[in-house]
């Protein structure tokens, strides 16, 4: 779609020698021409790490003006010092735009228990404030400089027209697991030129997180870094979204958090197959949830689709531990459009049509129905391979 | 260490074609000399299989004469016609040794989504019936026809001697991924000549499995068929076991069932390693026990661990995830042996070492201590391998 930066925001993305391949950008920076809104949304995971605690700290807030991305080291279980690194990293980007203290964000993936090379992050932003632009190749080299295992680069962007106001959100993500070989985390920087208050726009993304992100797996192991952050700087003009007006933007912000979720998903680490999981019927959405996310992280799901074997038992058996009450009577199941199950009996199916479908597509469609309600969620999530084993087995040895 | 036969219990193993391969065995039958208290322990899969509905309807009981196993198809998810079919295969074995209706009880495991071949079946009771005895060889054919993918047969005994009675406590077991590839599950059959009463039974047989088949993975994935079953027949004779006498009887239950779940997770699909995970000093046995299995279940501590890579981060940060409150600067870390964390800190250690460690032993120990209170859970695990993916993915195609 619409992947232009939105006005009032500048980009950079460079190699400061944090990863060692010169070829990769390792550093990130985003400015605001203006104090913008800047919201969060953080990893559950109690062992959190240091960037999450500064931003954590600092948002909501209306007077954010640069976020500073750095990825290779992941400034986690660092303690003090890392607290303290982090801080430093932000004031280094503070610096850089005239800014005064706890304005900047931070963001850092990469190498749990490894202290950040400060003397490097601090060329890294300085060369990054000497090449901020707003082009397609800045946006591109922004995106680029936030990876770490990833094979390509994840961004979603969408115009919207509101009255006579034209919204841009665009966004930028990066993960390739939950949490990669060694490497932490899925980050996320949606950027937008609309006006939003703080409290307006952390309930907005809260929303939209738990559509998108908070509905993504790779292999289940929440890392201890994932934020996602939206910056609103009002560039856009006019007042302060509301009502119908909020509900579009909010619908637009939607699609951009769930398009980056997916591009993560489907990049998840030495995976052939994106699976879309669709559960209905469900009493409420936490039960919906709840059972999307047992499906998904099931080894045994992930190798029947890697191995594209229609196995609706363990499908169905997944369904059944995920200490969710429902009626198994009541169970039916489609995969890839084909009837498999269907009221908490099997049905016959051309098993071997079912199979070439999931072999000959990347996207695989699971639909679990339930008796229970009306609830329904959708879930994505990466197949499992001997290629996700080899990377996370053999990253140190 | 004692896997004799316990008294007043005779077995047989037999093949009756429900495996292609004659060589596999794939029905057990097991005959009590008198009516005997059987208890069992099932799965919590809100999609149970026949044979687990059938014993839920029939333990705790006083009166049990059989258990009759089939391996090769788990009788899951066959609604109506599966349930008679149990019940088929309960009466023919009841026939069989003279017993009334309701005192067999029924294991089934294998593909779901199948029915019973019921005449095979039937010609396989005759022909273990003709077979029985009380020797090594009855007890290790007995304990090969319940195996579906596992690679060695399970066996665990204890003798233990109570006042003048010499006790004898046997089990056998089957499992070699929580859910094997479209083969459902782990089976256990415990055996004794004590004289226990059903509530004791059920008692003891429900903190033994805690201790062991409930503190155990391979993939996470909880299976339809599940189940431990305890047969108690009093053989060793004298008054029911209470008091100090029960405590000596359940120490030598709980060891002869950690034995079978350790050999069970040992025996993890494609596993090159038994993982032990010792979790303490938490609040209470709930907290430890989520601990310990959002560690066991992490993809990318499994494949760590595959790697001989002493990844604290990624053990750290699943204990994180494990939604149990605890203080991250009171974690501490060893792995086998080797202090890799102190106090929410990473201490220097020899990665090396650590690592040649992990590769040159089948057995890796992880211990993982808290600083909430004085809870301890010791839990079993299989790394995770490429072999793991490419028997499961590779299963039907």
């Amino acid at each position: 779609m619409s992947n232009q930066v939105p006005q009032g925001f500048s980009l950079a993305g460079v190699h400061c020698r944090i990863k060692r391949d010169p070829q990769k950008l390792d550093l990130t920076l985003v400015v605001c021409d203006r104090p913008s809104t800047g919201v969060g949304v953080y990893t559950q995971n109690l062992v959190y790490a240091a960037p999450v605690a500064l931003d954590r700290s600092r948002t909501p807030s209306d007077r954010i003006r640069a976020v500073v991305i750095c990825s290779g080291v992941a400034n986690a279980c660092t303690g003090e010092r890392g607290l303290e690194d982090a801080r430093q990293m932000a004031r280094l980007a503070e610096a850089q735009c005239g800014a005064a203290d706890d304005q900047a964000l931070v963001l850092s993936t990469g190498v749990i228990g490894s202290f950040l090379p400060m003397d490097r992050i601090a060329e890294g932003i300085a060369a990054a404030a000497k090449q901020l632009g707003s082009s397609q190749a800045h946006l591109e080299a922004a995106a680029r400089g936030m990876l770490t295992t990833d094979t390509v680069i994840k961004m979603a962007g969408r115009s919207v027209t509101i009255g006579d106001r034209k919204i841009q959100i665009t966004g930028i993500a990066k993960g390739a697991a939950m949490m990669g070989p060694n490497m932490a985390t899925m980050l996320a920087l949606i950027m937008t030129d609309a006006p939003l208050d703080p409290a307006t726009a952390q309930t907005a993304l809260r929303a939209s997180a738990d559509l998108s992100f908070n509905c993504m797996s790779v292999d289940g192991h929440m890392s201890t870094n994932d934020t996602v952050l939206l910056v609103a700087n009002g560039a856009a003009g006019g007042a302060l979204l509301a009502g119908a007006d909020l509900a579009s933007f909010r619908a637009a912000l939607d699609e951009v958090a769930i398009e980056l979720a997916k591009a993560i998903a489907s990049d998840g680490e030495g995976s052939t197959h994106l699976v879309t999981i669709e559960i209905s019927g469900c009493a409420d959405h936490a039960a919906a949830l709840a059972i999307a996310k047992t499906v998904a992280n099931s080894p045994l799901v992930k190798t029947a689709i890697h191995g594209a074997d229609p196995n609706w038992g363990r499908i169905v058996s997944a369904a059944g531990y995920a200490n969710v009450p429902f009626n198994p009577r009541g169970v039916t199941l489609h995969l890839n459009g084909c009837l498999l199950y269907r009221d908490g009996a099997p049905v016959q199916f051309d098993a071997a049509a079912v199979s070439k479908s999931i072999r000959d597509n990347r996207d695989t469609l699971v639909q679990l129905a339930f008796s229970e309600g009306t609830a329904d969620v959708r879930f994505w999530t990466a197949d499992l391979t001997a290629e996700y084993v080899r990377l996370n087995a053999d990253y140190r040895t």
